[in-house]
């Protein structure tokens, strides 16, 4: 009872003071420690004190392609999957196949050659091409011959590049030297033919270390999560993540790497590119199985592919491709979490996630 | 309001003047002209003034044989899909699941060694033989050697053909040179048993460089989507594709090929075999996932066996088994990724249509 009553009590008096009123701010803070675990009350708090919470459900119906009979296979969108090694091979799938079940036309996987069976065996509908390698399968190579498959890795990659509206780099990539090389150049090749393309999971690794990869490339979107954040703003900007300036660190980081767009994930989903700094705190589910990140990466993918097209149309949106992309897929997968909890509560999985994708892009954005 | 009294007008004329009357003619011309943007106009339209729009409802129910608890497994079609490779095994998995889940009894498929296990996994209901080779297998090999794999792998094929009731040739085969080479020779085992075949994906690649691998053999029937259609018109008859003219075209097209049956695959799927002209233009679905292409080749294969079994009987149908076969995989393809599309909307798979398939053939042709 006191824990509403405060709340309601701040919302009543935020009507009449400013926001930054000192006593609106002491205010907030108690309402945020006492309701910390009150799953209804963020929004509240958001709507109240927030000037940067994105529309993300307007967002989906802007970049949401109209669907029409007339256009053919390949229009709606074209998206590949860097990731899968033989330790991995679940994280690729999710990507690629909530590409799929948004409304993307064609999924493909990029992968090692052992992992390739096994992803194209959870579902006939990816085009999974066996072409990576990992240093055990070269380890008695000489350095030429090193070369020489490095050179085919990337020529299998090359020769379907610029068919590809964008790209996910990294789930399920894992770690070894041979392999991260090797998406390295995939990444130059990406830049080379402007194919914009989201970096997660070990790919954050591997740009983390190697930041040029991604320097200045408007068209890079990096989705870290705490952990990965954390090295981040330790190798990038040289100190700790401070919570306090969240959103202005996270402004200064996205500057720092020369404009690309960053999606940090967390309670609310933090979005900037170095200019404005957008929040997505919809709530989702408490359920945190693995996976989810995922089911994101996929979706800004084929979100961020929508609203590039809409960029040459005559309607064209004031924001970017990629804040447009990270808005629309951190609102639909915290919709789709939420959906999915409501009929599977704890026993909720990725799978089922997944399979609330449509519905509730349809619940927001019908199609007639 | 113009284009509505003008339809209604040709309309009522329609029914008391013979259909080639000038009068009735030129009101087809200005109707056409006046409603070529009107999704909704195009049945009405088709109707009145097209002798060449198929009643693929009808065909449906003549074709699909009665099921009768005395026939033994196989009567009601055995069907062999070649094709899958180490890198497509989506493709092949849609064409045969398809076959069985209209109906037929056994589905085969015929790939690569690599790509066996993975279809499979897809599914158990399938037969699948790992017996086509490609070159990066036998890269080592002498020339000698080479044949003698391509004659263990033709000697494969053989032992299984003359019990199969039509062939589906190309759904993710890839372009390998040594396994095209043997698929050419396996053309030719086809033709030498009379075994009918569906030529697609890669296959019509394969066919448009060599169209005397299918050329005046009647129980050909190639399957071109947009691009393959194009390349088929430039090689065969040496010029562009002519929209304006696209039933004459067509007509031309497989007249030049033999009289080869060609499905031409689009908004309005358009069938010819070189004499005759037919259209299927029932509203499917607007979603263009990739993979629907192989459920109408291996719908076809099925069709087109069911129609060769009426040939025989008392009741033998005026158009051939080729064109019947294609005129009813086209419509229930369509009614199927309708019906599909009204329950995942955006979300819609191939898997999804071909979970369709059964309930769509059951609501046009009840099995009691």
């Amino acid at each position: 009872m006191l824990v509403k009553h405060c709340v309601i009590s701040a919302l009543t008096r935020s009507t009449s003071h400013s926001p930054s009123s000192t006593v609106l701010r002491r205010q907030q803070f108690l309402v945020r420690t006492l309701c910390a675990s009150r799953t209804h009350l963020p929004k509240l708090i958001k709507a109240m004190s927030s000037t940067s919470e994105a529309d993300a459900e307007s967002v989906l119906r802007t970049v949401t392609p109209t669907l029409d009979p007339k256009r053919h296979k390949g229009q709606a969108g074209k998206i590949a999957v860097i990731g899968g090694c033989r330790e991995y091979t679940g994280a690729p799938y999710f990507a690629a196949i909530s590409a799929l079940r948004i409304g993307t036309d064609l999924s493909h996987v990029f992968c090692t050659k052992d992992a390739a069976p096994v992803i194209k065996s959870y579902s006939p509908e990816l085009i999974v091409h066996p072409v990576l390698e990992e240093s055990y399968t070269i380890s008695q190579f000489s350095e030429e011959e090193k070369r020489k498959v490095q050179d085919n890795v990337i020529g299998e990659v090359d020769k379907w590049m610029e068919r590809f509206d964008c790209l996910v780099i990294g789930p399920g990539l894992g770690r070894d030297p041979f392999l991260l090389e090797c998406v390295s150049k995939i990444m130059l090749l990406a830049k080379k033919f402007n194919v914009p393309f989201v970096v997660d999971g070990d790919a954050l690794f591997l740009v983390t270390n190697s930041i040029d990869l991604v320097k200045s490339y408007p068209l890079a979107v990096l989705t870290p999560n705490v952990n990965e954040y954390k090295r981040l703003v330790q190798k990038v900007l040289n100190c700790e993540v401070d919570e306090e300036k969240a959103e202005d660190q996270l402004r200064s980081l996205a500057k720092q790497i020369g404009g690309v767009t960053i999606l940090r994930k967390g309670k609310t989903d933090l979005i900037s590119n170095g200019e404005i700094v957008k929040s997505v705190s919809i709530y989702g589910s408490p359920r945190r199985c693995g996976g989810q990140g995922d089911i994101l990466s996929g979706s800004v993918a084929v979100f961020l592919s929508w609203a590039q097209q809409l960029k040459s149309g005559p309607e064209s949106p004031s924001e970017s491709p990629a804040i447009l992309g990270c808005i629309a897929a951190s609102g639909l997968l915290r919709k789709a979490a939420s959906l999915a909890f409501t009929k599977h509560k704890r026993s909720t999985l990725t799978s089922d996630i997944i399979e609330c994708l449509g519905e509730s892009l349809e619940d927001i954005c019908p199609v007639s």
